[in-house]
């Protein structure tokens, strides 16, 4: 697990998080609200908001809330500078007051208290997540900015939470979606949230050096492909991991190659030559790690060959070999197979080593899919590496928090809609959780909003 | 529509893109294959990767391509810190070569070049939209910073043209996600790309500063429902816009609205006090920009009442109010409604501006209401605001573009794979259009990739 020095880390991820959340990026009908409250000389009055979601996501029973810290650190630091504030100069109506802006201008959130549920926690429908208290034009002013910091923070790492549910308590999760998020600081958010939401990696470095999540990643096809004879690896010779002189490791591997293809009944000539020296060079490269992607050509034919091939030949030199990645095909069938030759490898070359290999499967896991592969006695993959569906939230992508008015100068309010879904419950609430000792308490309390 | 100094805007968008994509954003395993490479001496191997997608999003016809501008931005500044570098240091594999740090600290992508489709234009499957050409180790790293900024954008840009397409040319379409958006960066990516994909108007204020974006907003729920009595409303008097003593604006716009409730046969005691007050709180501020959220409550029995009366009022003092927005229930149905109202009143009290109100929409729009909303010839809707559909692209939160090795040392590079889809088309293309001139040239031309 990779972590950085705490205050360097801590300053890195302030000056992240400001960055991305500058005042100015809100909706422009909060400045024009917050003008109309200034001008009736309301912008001071004592003011309340709920910060909440109207439905469980993904057609399940709970959420996790998550995004608070980011939220804190924004108001923190909610200020206008004097650029922001000449653009709003510009798109306001003419009318605007210029004393407006000079308002503008002070603004902080020294007066705004904030109350919410710890950061992480398990949350309901309907439930006040955060509590905003302050003067009315403040207070609105953060609602976007707010909604935008909780809305994906909280989806994702649900997201994570149902992955990890349905991928049971054993198998290790990884998360890989940076290159599919939506945009590059959706995807850093992915690594962090998901990892609170129950991930064990992320292959995101910037994730790893900001919140020190474990990050975790070898190769991908590109660096298989890029090799196309033995002659491009260099150097050829390895030392052992006990010490002595280099050892031809071409020429090992290349024994090696051929005893496990006898073993298998497997053709030599079938096996890709590219593949071979791309193996071999991360293993020249990466003796401690060496994890490839076996499936750029074909597993059976050549990829798993290769491994086997390397392994053993890094096994010879008492190094520790940790595995290999499908990235294609049916995964669990593929994986029965790798494992079967890898127990094969150990009865005929007593490797030990070999018992301990991981497999790891990357290839459009759905929380279905892997909910499915858990099902199944039948796999044998250790670690699931999840992209495109856990950090986009395939199944929903938004979570739909809304942040509405409940209180002004102490007394309650309530919007009523055309939707009765859209009305508000009026007013300030205690949140209590009833616990059945007889059940698990995750999903089968019962939740208890109190208007006080 | 809002714009602002040129080289200054620039200048603010360069910083925010480069902060938003660090070089250090990416996955783990491109600096573990970096290191292969350099490990071999083939880290300056000429190399060539090509960015596409496999399949048209949304089960559609075409994609737009968009984010060329931020890649050539993030090539430009390509760079890692020291601060980066130790970061590496500390995860990768403990015997990775001093060396080998040094020369990441020296990396810029002075030796890439891109070769790429124009930004924004229609593009198909499996046609190269990026094609980098660079050093092997250089444009292995580029990888997930690329896709990062290629996939979102070219979807989100895409999703906007088939709202667009859906709408029809004439309705104004208005981007309004940033609080249901994947995090504060994809909310500003959305606004920024949707614009280009046909949308006319934003609320992103952040994204009119920096992109020059049309923004617009006027008042949300919150500023209605804060309002109880019209003791709350302050300035009371209003100057009429050809000048002049003020006018009691409260006294005008009550007895407008006994008025309005004669004529619509509706009853005052029904009419929400603190809505009437909201309005009167709002026109008086922006008499310019009167355009208030009328459903708060009731549209009928309320809303479109009060409205009605105080656009009356600022009628009579010569201002020209805008119209209203609509945000739930059963928009077309409403829309015809006020409508009505709206022709009523000018019949009656011949008030020709009230011929030129606009009807706001917004309410959950998705690409499909909004085709069935086009293909309703009842409905007064003028401009159409769109949230969380639009901007987390709910039918396909991804495009999944893919970056592939196609050529090494001038020898074409491809991928086999397990899957057949997964498999890549060797060697550099040039992409040929034929142009059908009897038939329209955007949806059924046809596509030729020549293998060069």
């Amino acid at each position: 697990m990779a972590t950085c020095d705490g205050s360097e880390a801590r300053a890195a991820l302030e000056r992240s998080v400001l960055r991305r959340v500058p005042p100015l990026l809100t909706d422009l009908y909060q400045f024009t609200m917050a003008y109309a409250y200034w001008r009736a000389g309301r912008h001071n009055e004592p003011a309340v908001f709920e910060l909440f979601f109207r439905d469980n996501p993904f057609g399940g029973g709970f959420s996790l809330f998550a995004g608070l810290s980011d939220c804190l650190l924004f108001l923190q630091n909610f200020a206008f500078s004097d650029d922001d504030v000449e653009y709003l100069r510009s798109v306001l109506p003419a009318g605007t007051d210029a004393a407006f802006f000079s308002y503008l201008k002070e603004l902080d959130c020294s007066a705004v208290s904030v109350s919410a549920v710890p950061e992480g926690s398990v949350v309901f429908a309907r439930v006040p997540l955060l509590e905003v208290c302050g003067p009315l034009a403040v207070v609105q002013l953060l609602e976007t900015s707010l909604l935008c910091l909780v809305n994906y923070a909280s989806l994702v790492c649900s997201n994570a939470a149902r992955f990890r549910l349905a991928a049971g308590p054993r198998r290790r999760l990884m998360e890989m979606g940076l290159r599919r998020a939506q945009g590059p600081d959706g995807g850093l958010t992915a690594s962090r949230y998901t990892y609170i939401g129950g991930f064990d990696l992320t292959s995101n470095a910037l994730a790893g050096r900001l919140f020190g999540i474990p990050v975790a990643g070898t190769m991908a096809h590109s660096y298989v492909t890029s090799f196309s004879s033995l002659e491009e690896v260099w150097p050829q010779t390895l030392v052992p991991c006990g010490g002595g002189g280099p050892i031809d490791f071409i020429c090992l591997v290349k024994g090696w190659l051929g005893r496990v293809c006898q073993l298998l009944g497997s053709k030599t000539s079938l096996v890709r030559e590219g593949e071979l020296a791309a193996f071999l060079s991360y293993a020249i490269a990466y003796p401690q790690n060496f994890l490839p992607v076996i499936d750029s050509y074909s597993v059976s034919c050549s990829g798993l060959l290769c491994f086997c091939a390397v392994a053993l030949a890094l096994c010879e030199l008492q190094y520790q070999p940790l595995g290999v990645r499908l990235d294609s095909g049916d995964l669990c069938r593929q994986s029965l197979e790798v494992r079967r030759v890898f127990k094969e490898c150990n009865k005929q070359f007593s490797v030990p080593q070999f018992e301990s290999l991981i497999i790891v499967g990357t290839n459009s896991i759905s929380e279905q899919s892997l909910a499915e592969l858990n099902k199944k006695v039948s796999n044998e993959i250790d670690v699931v590496g999840v992209g495109t569906h856990l950090v986009t939230c395939t199944r929903q992508p938004s979570l739909g928090c809304v942040y509405k008015l409940i209180e002004v100068r102490g007394r309650p309010r309530m919007k009523m809609s055309e939707d009765p879904e859209k009305s508000t419950l009026p007013g300030r609430k205690s949140v209590y959780r009833l616990l059945d000792t007889d059940v698990l308490p995750l999903f089968l309390s019962l939740f208890v909003v109190v208007i006080i």
